[in-house]
Formats: structure tokens, C-alpha cells, sequence
């Protein structure tokens, strides 16, 4: 008799390709990752991160992305398309556009390496905060939107509680979070995480307003073995505003192991309206 | 009699462009320029955005861009491509490459957008420092690196002074920049003077590695008009680590106007050896 197979995770699900020649990789949305116009842009980035992970010539492991949301994804098919413009002996740059039919969704640069050891420093550390079991259960504000369901939520500070307005004295969050269910760290889920703090002027104004990220920059300070000991253990994250300035808006996150080691750094410009 | 007709500023020199077709644009890297291996980084992310301003298609002002330093440009000539990959109502995304024959050098993204008056804040203020009059000259290290000279640098904290090596207790850059000779600043200077901070590693150990960025993020916070009311005044400027991470650090950095605005947030990756 056959061991139980387990069904494939849901983030492994959304970020599942089909390559179609070298540089050409099929995928589809998936229905637990939908944002309120389109996927979550995390998934997008997960899964334009796996095309260059599963891709033959890829060598190194991440370092820096950037995704430009140029177009809301219709659900359905997409075209990955995946090109290493330029590889060094340990280095190597990419060039990606996510397309549906000729339509442009989404462009994103990828920089991989082969990092060697050499001194190494962290300077910005991971902020106090109590344990995430000595926090109390709050539900996650949009939990009405599908993508937020497949993530652990545990809040510090910065919760969104739209249904009870009372804008907050700034934008920071701070939360530890985790994937819903269960999953080991790696370095698509980190891409997803990254992009998992609602829009910041959402957590300063308590209140929805249309917006949506419109471009994000991920850098990886780790390797896959490292994210692999983590497993499916919390991760603290960190996000605020630096500034907001006639409908864009500018969000500078963080996230950290349990035991302090910075992760990502993540940055990103969203738009917003009002 | 004509008048006399000044030279044209260094700064435009270096990103002087030529047409070659819609999408094409021949220009070529300047003595003044020169970093250690190669221009400047910052010269070569204004001269990619001089590509974007000066294309008949674009709309908006710069909200973001992103540059990718694959390969180290060679003296001489180089094309820039330009290509308005995606155009909204009131943004559009572009991606571009800098090449040398066929070998791509730097690959770069940029999103520009049509803003609109909208509810803005500032989070990040400016920290508080002397006003440049107050502080002591202090020649900028690395003053032999032909591009340092383009730039009036009036330190706060964190210069470089490898000739006395005494390793600082971080990475923390402050100062006063502004071009030299003066000249009002724009959206060329402004992208520049986001890459006009030594490397981090620099500045922590007081003491020069192999060290380059792979990739810059820039945030524009602001508009033409209001950078064309700075004129010539200085910036203040700030840099520090994240983390350094075997062979790859993140730097993050900010420029305010003497008044306090957030004009330009801007994040890279630089490669350092040892």
C-alpha cells in the first residue's frame, strides 16, 4: 500500500511552473492567493523567483529582487519568461516579464551569487518584543481577503482594525508571522513574505483606500540552508512608511529569525489614493 | 557679439545622449566621472534616467528605478535601450539595458507616474545635525577617485580616512553634498547623488576592500518644480549597513533637502571581498 501523500502546499501550488522551452516557464493563479485585484503581489514575486530557481543555467542563490507590478494579473494563465542577460564566474544577473497573451503584467530583475565566506556584520538588529506566545490572539484586519489566510499573524503593534477607526500615531507593524499551513522557510517563501504588511497608509489611517504596490525590492541576507533550519519556525517582521507624497508611498520593511539574524530587507513603492 | 555660452556642467556632459532611433540612445563614459573600475555607479543610473526623460513616449516624472551593474563598463562608448514596456493612463513602466557591442553591462527598470494632490506625510524626518557652515572642512577620503570631485562634501560623521585606519563602531554616513561646480538640482543629479556614498564596509573597518554595487533601488519622493526651488543648496545625506553578509552588504540611504523633505530614499547590494 502506498504512504498517504500529503497534497501539495498551497504556496508550492501558486508558484508551480511548467517550463515550455529554456527560458519559458507556464503558471496559473491560484484561488488562496488572491488579493482584492488580483494575486497578492508576494505570490507574483514567489513565483517569478521559482523561474530562475528551476531554470538550468541558474547558478548562486538569490541576493537582490525587483518586481514592478505593471498591470493587475486577470486569474487564469501566465507566461514566465526567465533571461540570464548576464553570468559571471560566480554572479549572475536576470531579466523576467510575467505576460498574459501580449500583455505585459510584470517585469522583475533577479541577482544571484555564490557568496563566499568573508567577515561579516549585522548592524541593524532585530527590535524587542515580547514572544508570540505571550501575545494576545488578534485577528489579522482584511482577513476577509484571501491571501492573508494562508499566513499566521501574530501582532506586536500596527494591527488594521478598519471596522473601528482610529488612526494610529505612525505606521509601524511589527509582527511575527508564519505560513498557514505549516511550511518550511525557503527562499520563495521569504520573496511572499515580504510582501505580506498591508499598504502603510492602511495601519496610519485605519481606514481602505484603493492602493497597491507598484514596485518592491527584496535582498536576501541568507542562504537556503539557513532558511531550511528555520523551518517553519515565526519569523519577526517590520514595516513602516518613510513617506507618502501625493499618491505614492514608500514602505521599508524588514524580517528577522527568532533569534535576531536580519533575513530581508525589503523595500517598495506603492500607490495610493485620497 | 554672442554672449559667452558656458561649458556645458560636467554632470551633463557625462549623460549626454544621442538619439538613434525611438528606443535608442548612444552616449559615452567621461573622464570626470571614473570610479576604480569603471564610472561611477551613479553617473551611469542618471545616464539610464536621461534616457527615460528625454524619450519622445514618456509621461509622468520618475517615481522609482532600479539599477542592475552587471559587468563593468569599459571607457568609451556604450547604447542605451529604452523601452516603454507598459503605459497606463498616468504611469508607465520601462525597462532598459546599457550595452557595449553585444555585451550587456547594466540592465535597469524604471516607473514613472502622473501624481496627483493627494493626503501625504512624512514618517522618516531628518536627523538633527550642524548646518554645514558650523562644520570643520575635512577633505572627503578617496579624494583620488575622480568622480569624489565632482561633489562638495561636508561630513557630519563617517568620513573615510583610510591613511589613519581606526575601525568606527558602525557604518553611519552623515553629510552635506551638493555638486561641484554648483548646479541646480534635478532628477539626473538627484539619482546620482543617491549612489555618492563610499561603500559601507569602507566606512565600518576605515579601510579599502575589492567593493562594488551589483544593484541600486531609488525612491523619488518629490517633484521637478520642487527640486528645481533647491537650486544649488546642499542635501543632507545618509548611509548605513544592514548587514554585510558574507561578501554581499546592503547599504540604505536618504537624502532630505536643507528643510527637512524626504526627496530620495535609495537602497543597494554592494559585492565587498575579505
Amino acid at each position: 500500500m502506498e504512504p498517504h501523500k500529503p497534497a501539495r502546499h498551497v504556496l508550492d501550488d501558486a508558484v508551480a511552473l511548467q517550463p515550455l522551452d529554456t527560458h519559458q516557464f507556464a503558471g496559473r493563479t491560484t484561488e488562496p492567493y488572491m488579493n482584492m485585484v488580483g494575486p497578492f503581489g508576494g505570490i507574483t514575486a514567489a513565483a517569478l523567483l521559482n523561474a530562475v530557481l528551476q531554470h538550468p543555467q541558474r547558478i548562486g542563490e538569490p541576493v537582490s529582487m525587483t518586481v514592478n507590478y505593471a498591470a493587475a494579473i486577470e486569474p487564469g494563465e501566465f507566461i514566465i519568461e526567465a533571461i540570464p542577460v548576464r553570468t559571471n564566474r560566480s554572479t549572475q544577473h536576470w531579466t523576467l516579464l510575467l505576460r498574459q497573451g501580449q500583455n505585459i503584467a510584470t517585469t522583475a530583475t533577479v541577482f544571484c551569487a555564490i557568496r563566499r565566506d568573508s567577515w561579516s556584520e549585522q548592524e541593524l538588529q532585530a527590535p524587542q518584543v515580547p514572544d508570540p506566545s505571550e501575545l494576545p490572539a488578534q485577528a489579522a484586519g482584511l482577513s476577509s481577503v484571501g491571501w492573508v489566510n494562508n499566513y499566521e499573524f501574530c501582532f506586536v503593534r500596527g494591527n488594521l482594525s478598519p471596522l473601528q477607526p482610529q488612526p494610529l500615531d505612525d505606521s509601524l507593524t511589527q509582527l511575527w508571522i508564519r505560513d498557514l499551513p505549516l511550511r518550511s522557510l525557503d527562499f520563495l517563501a521569504l520573496a511572499a513574505l515580504g510582501d505580506a504588511f498591508f499598504p502603510r497608509v492602511f495601519t496610519r489611517r485605519q481606514t481602505l483606500v484603493p492602493a497597491g504596490t507598484v514596485t518592491m525590492t527584496h535582498y536576501f541576507h541568507t542562504s537556503a540552508d539557513r532558511l531550511t533550519e528555520i523551518g517553519s519556525d515565526y519569523v519577526l517582521g517590520q514595516a513602516r512608511a518613510t513617506r507618502a507624497h501625493n499618491t505614492y508611498a514608500e514602505q521599508s520593511a524588514q524580517i528577522w529569525s527568532r533569534d535576531g539574524e536580519l533575513l530581508l530587507s525589503s523595500s517598495q513603492m506603492a500607490y495610493y489614493k485620497e
